[in-house]
């Protein structure tokens, strides 16, 4: 009933993958088709894929195994959901929940302090079959702000409220707060959402900006704060999570949560709230032969001034992933002419694209979905995590740039292949 | 010194101008480098286009004196800014201060009030030659909200703050206000901000909604919902302002400004506080031949969905203005996959697109940018105004659907060509 599942750890795999799976010749231009007659052709089993991260940033080797084991219950969550037969939005957001619960990821619980010492959280979902959106920015006391945004998703769905207003689709700040709560989900002291490490961290980060803010007084300000030192930036600061999946209907979704920047301005909102450059996520059609669905991580602002998440799903529909990704990060983010002012660029995206592809056997015939997943990065580290709801086994790993290369100007791209089979009634 | 200035306030006076313009023979793709070298070149003269809107929604011919008068009076601070030898980024900026300061409009003072009876502001500006971006959603409290928009522009483009932390571009709520504040900018209180008819709108809209409300309880509340009227939408409550400008040295800039939807939840972010969706500018490159300046007005969630005004800019880099125009608001907005599941899709944009141009004269070398500006709107109006430095003689104009047509379903769109001409030394 359940064929295989089959998938690498490693680009070179991907790419091996991909010269072998000549024989079972994607149908993509059926795609919309067989979507439509979903209901029909349901293929008889139980599946999906999940890719999840914890972040573009620096995973220091002594917390790499929580790292990792975050990842692996986030695709556990996942995998649960699209077992239990849910649909890509939704084991996205489940993902995602446990992914912000951990104190040691930077998104919900755990997450930066901002300037007055507050935590406020982003983050985004996108629904590949509805292509609705939802999001928050700056929210307080809500222990998984990716709640609120798949809410805001759901009531979207329903239509117009009274009076034939429009939906939002996204909110902010004490307003978001209140319209979560007012749709039940339950608010969160914001003590209970910060950690020791955080709230010493956020010390730490403190004492430095005052002593940075010392040396630069003077006339010669504006000179010192051009050239002030930017190692401090990105040690641990930047790991926003993240996650894509495809449902065994070949449906997309993806989501992105984030606690921003440590030390940011109150009020600051980054990439994970913003739509196109936190997360992306659309279904195959007739323009686009390929499914596709991306998250992102990495300094904010750079990620939205690069609409990432949308750049890298656009390419996605060249023939080969690996190189679109490729060139994406290369030419629409570190060479971007968007950041042209920047001297380092610093960012990750996890990417999905799959496709419906039969093979022809012996006995029955197959039909099932053809999932590439890569990640990149430019900065120092990202973890990541993959599973299928066909076997169930998590894979974590740090992916580090290569040795001797600058981050922010150098990049590291992986991935693999995973086919999700069932037999067509 | 000055050369001619030509301009015309129909699609039909564009399409002509367009075949006109052939023995100019823009040096479309020498651009870039022209840029670059624009010190030594800079044509002897003063210079400079803008193109506002007060909003695509519905203008009641009573106040359509009103409306004018205010596009009128913003396109004149942009060219008393260009005269004075402002670049396209502070022109633009300056225009949308004087639409924000309109009562008749729904941005800045006079904006809509949200569900709580407070004003929230949205707004953005990009500057096409930085490609930088500032914004700020959900902004209470601060007369101008373009204001701090440009603001966070300039701040970023003096680069890392204290400890290498990055400059925000986006600010949201109580942390924006104080941000302005902290600035320089100072606090307006909110009951300056509302006028006597935003204040009767609030309590008739709220009578409306309670009165709907209290029709959709029962257990069928959800199928009313989605079959609610949409007639109340779109009265009045649409006209987000906004501007394009280009200098005479080329450069483009776009703002836009709302007080977003009435009756909208608390916290709410519509499409002018949204990259990519509210504004966009970007000067000519090496990838595009044109300088594309956007500003959009409508449904901010619609906009948001669609990213409008990327979609629009990236069109404009066809051949044919006119026809990329009608076929991105056609595809990418109207019949927009995103948008799938609405049946009524309101919005509208102004854009600007130019390049350089040169003409032999019997004793003179010209040299001038060629602009071309267009508007187009699915609402049932959209009031427009524009403005050359050169005459400084505004033209302004109601633009309605053809009789007939649905709003929602159908386009106006309309425009004119701008040569703005200078000696080169």
């Amino acid at each position: 009933m359940i064929g295989l599942t089959n998938y690498a750890g490693v680009m070179e795999s991907l790419m091996n993958s991909a010269e072998e799976k000549q024989p079972s010749s994607p149908l993509t231009n059926s795609w919309a088709k067989k979507q439509e007659s979903s209901k029909s052709q349901k293929p008889n089993g139980v599946g999906g894929f999940v890719l999840v991260h914890a972040g573009a940033g620096y995973h220091s080797e002594s917390k790499a195994k929580e790292y990792k084991h975050v990842c692996k219950r986030a695709c556990q969550r996942a995998v649960d959901q699209l077992k239990a037969g849910a649909l890509a939005v939704e084991a996205v957001a489940a993902a995602l929940v446990e992914l912000e619960d951990s104190p040691f990821t930077n998104a919900g619980m755990g997450s930066n302090l901002n300037l007055s010492g507050e935590i406020e959280c982003d983050a985004s979902i996108m629904d590949g079959k509805s292509l609705h959106f939802g999001a928050v920015g700056a929210l307080s006391g809500i222990k998984n702000p990716v709640m609120v945004a798949n809410r805001l998703l759901s009531e979207a769905q329903k239509g117009k409220l009274s009076a034939g207003r429009i939906p939002p689709c996204f909110l902010v700040g004490r307003g978001a707060h209140d319209w979560a709560v007012s749709h039940g989900i339950p608010p969160c002291p914001s003590d209970k959402m910060a950690t020791k490490f955080s709230l010493s961290a956020y010390k730490r980060n403190k004492r430095k900006m005052e002593l940075a803010e010392k040396m630069d007084t003077g006339h010669n300000q504006t000179k010192k704060r051009r050239q002030s030192s930017e190692n401090e930036n990105g040690s641990g600061c930047l790991d926003t999570v993240g996650a894509v999946v495809v449902d065994l209907e070949g449906n997309v979704a993806a989501a992105v949560s984030s606690g921003g920047l440590a030390m940011k301005h109150p009020g600051r909102v980054g990439q994970a709230a913003h739509y196109g450059c936190g997360c992306w996520a659309e279904n195959a059609c007739n323009m686009n032969s390929y499914s596709t669905a991306v998250s992102t991580s990495g300094c904010g602002e750079h990620l939205i001034r690069t609409m990432l998440a949308r750049e890298c799903s656009a390419a996605m529909q060249s023939e080969d992933a690996h190189q679109a990704l490729l060139e994406a990060m290369q030419n629409k983010f570190i060479s971007s002419p968007f950041l042209a002012s920047e001297d380092r660029v610093l960012g990750g995206v996890i990417v999905l694209r799959c496709c419906r592809c039969v093979e022809a056997q012996p006995s029955q015939n197959f039909q099932g979905i053809l999932v590439e997943f890569l990640w990149s990065h430019t900065t120092e580290s990202m973890c990541v995590g993959y599973m299928s709801a066909q076997d169930s086994k998590a894979k974590t790993h740090i992916s580090r740039l290569p040795p001797g290369t600058v981050p922010g100007q150098s990049l590291a791209i992986e991935g693999g292949v995973c086919r999700l089979m069932g037999v067509v009634e």
